[in-house]
């Protein structure tokens, strides 16, 4: 596996931290798999440990769940 | 703020969590926070709403947290 995965389901949430991780890794480097529109890769998903979304799959097979936090300002707004 | 900021503690899953996002981002484009070495920054992480390490805090001032899911295969070795 040479690419990164990044898994979500489509949630606003989902999509903001999408965005962010976007414009900080090479989307080059990186697949993304929404859920909500493929379900046929979720046994993918659970087999490389995936628990939660939205979450990235590293190169090495590590799995980094996030949780996005939204900004007090960002609830507020 | 240009830069996004790692913030961690040290303990042996953020090292694991910091190796494999610096993997994927540029390193130059991330500021290392360790919390076990500098608590002078914890002021700043709270302002920032990071909540849990490890956390990224992105340019744009969003805050993933990082909840490293270790393999199977990692925890039977």
């Amino acid at each position: 596996m040479s690419k990164s995965i990044f898994y979500h389901a489509g949630c606003s949430v989902c999509v903001s931290a999408e965005q962010d991780l976007l414009s900080l890794i090479n989307p080059s480097e990186v697949e993304i798999v929404n859920f909500a529109e493929d379900t046929s890769r979720l046994p993918d998903a659970e087999k490389a440990g995936v628990q939660s979304v939205p979450a990235l799959v590293t190169p090495n097979g590590n799995v980094l769940h996030i949780n996005f936090g939204a900004s007090l300002a960002d609830v507020k707004g």
